[in-house]
């Protein structure tokens, strides 16, 4: 039997255990994994790209566990009323190759990308950072507010969105929460005064959302919508004056921002900041870009976290997925009534 | 909601179904889908492997319908109770990204293993076949005779394999199913007088299960078991005397029999032999060999065939994978309750 964590269960775990806390449980686990980097199997996502969206497996391992999450990403399923991003995920034993965990994966993978999104800046923002300028309110942004006030005490907020209902929508949730939230006019005044800049839009198209003259010495740029083939956010000015942190060079080559640049762009891969072998901030006018896409390992972390978190619990329930005979060279025990029906030949 | 089939339900839309006629139903849907082959998304499977074995991830697209499978490959697997190759597939709807079906698929993947190669073997193997060999009686020896019995009319099989019990095992299942069963003391025994040959064993070795002196001109070789690198089953020899079919060929240069030859081996695609752009069998002497090693075309073959099947009955039951909430751009709103929970922070 195979757990199974279907969104109602996921509702109730985030709700018992906080959604500060999950993101803080899930950031641990990343720092972890991304100081084992280099002990994982790993692949750039694989993406089947159709005009109005994709549908992506983004697979790693461990040596000891096996994750995966499946992704879609339609930009246009909001007007009809659906989820631009929706995911589940599966964690299964490397020693057996069985399944062991299936779960929703559209929160956990929000979780996630806060999480990575703090983690990082908490790296390499400015370290007496207060205020984030966000651009883009969308179904991700309440979760990154939440994960720059878990990780780096971030409660100043100062907002935008061409969408004037996804800014509504933020503040209504968000002002409950005791943030501090400026609703701007436009991108430029939602980034004057801000340390931390996180873009989020989801328009698959490149965009500039950020142009360079918004962009003052001392920042740090969280990029987290460019993350396909054809969709980035920032002026390529800024990559230039900037220095650009990654995840997995050979993916974000082809969707992050830098595949606005040249293939040899010089980039910094961010578990070696994270180990010491490279170094983060270097001075307090530097100008630092997450040029965030995702990766499998974050989802792994995920996966991980999730799996120990829910044992114990009755956050899920078991589904028999896995196929066992009685002797394992009989498969054929299981269905042979159906040998005897009639055929149509 | 999703459809979800799990093994029970699979059990019973099986054993309601019938194997030789569910065999059939995906072999229809093989051949449309090989002859449209042109418009599929194709990618060779993704691979993960350990020292003792593999997971992968086979994803397929025509378009409309995106399918995967996760299947797993752990020969060391039986000798702890356990199934040596484990699967279960998603179908999902391109349009949207939203998954519509999760499935068991250790069973669906042995009908549509079974279902290739006497697909394979009704265009290939001497029109006038009436003897199969079996060399390797394993889990999916069983689905390969109905499979052959319902589109080529084969009842009688010459079986050899190492191991006594897989032998007893398949005699057991078989014979009163009204097959003609004849067991071999070897692989060179098994061989003599069958006009195609199935060769369908399970070690991850370059093993030799079927050497050079055995194959007679005119046979048709039905190579299943060399289906990952390090692993295959035929003298090199053979191959140079016959004619090489395959499915995807930059995968099955990495994985089937011609990872023993030279990378610009010729081989024959086996949806252009379907469509009539390239020639089938030439002669009654030649020698074919379908070096199979399972793609995920054929899975999303045998995913839609049963998304149409069990529509409309009670074969699945629905589960709740996919979060949305009222409003498509406020995810939050799902989990807000947990964001007023306590913090370690």
């Amino acid at each position: 039997m195979v757990r199974f964590v279907d969104v109602p269960n996921m509702r109730r775990w985030l709700v018992s255990t906080g959604i500060e806390r999950a993101i803080e449980g899930i950031a641990d686990a990343l720092v972890e994994d991304f100081l084992r980097w280099e002990q994982f199997d790993k692949t750039a996502r694989v993406a089947s790209h159709s005009e109005i969206g994709v549908i992506e497996l983004m697979p790693a391992s461990d040596g000891r566990q096996y994750g995966f999450k499946y992704v879609n990403g339609h930009p246009g399923n909001p007007a009809r009323g659906m989820q631009t991003v929706t995911a589940f995920g599966v964690l299964a034993d490397v020693d057996s190759g069985y399944p062991t965990l299936w779960t929703e994966m559209t929160i956990l993978t929000a979780l996630r990308t806060a999480a990575t999104s703090a983690m990082v800046a908490r790296a390499l923002a400015p370290a007496d950072a207060t205020t984030m300028a966000m651009i883009g309110t969308g179904s991700q942004a309440e979760f990154q507010a939440l994960a720059f006030r878990a990780l780096l005490g971030i409660e100043r907020l100062r907002v935008w969105d061409t969408d004037p209902n996804a800014l509504d929508v933020f503040e209504a949730n968000m002002r409950p929460l005791g943030f501090d939230i400026v609703r701007a006019d436009s991108a430029a005044e939602a980034v004057a005064g801000a340390q931390i800049i996180t873009t989020c839009t989801a328009d698959k198209a490149n965009a500039t959302v950020l142009t360079d003259d918004m962009v003052v010495p001392g920042v740090h740029i969280n990029a987290i919508g460019g993350d396909c083939p054809g969709k980035t956010e920032l002026d390529a000015r800024i990559l230039h004056r900037g220095e650009t942190f990654v995840e997995y060079p050979p993916q974000t080559r082809i969707e992050g921002e830098i595949q606005q640049l040249d293939p040899q762009h010089p980039v910094t891969e961010l578990w070696r900041v994270l180990n010491g072998e490279a170094t983060g901030r270097t001075s307090a006018e530097q100008i630092t870009i997450f040029d965030s896409v995702g990766f499998a390992i974050e989802d792994f972390s995920a996966l991980r976290y999730l799996a120990a978190a829910i044992d114990g619990t009755d956050f899920f329930t078991e589904v028999d997925i896995i196929a066992e005979p009685d002797d394992p060279k009989n498969l054929f025990a299981l269905v042979a009534e159906g040998a005897a029906a009639p055929s149509l030949a």
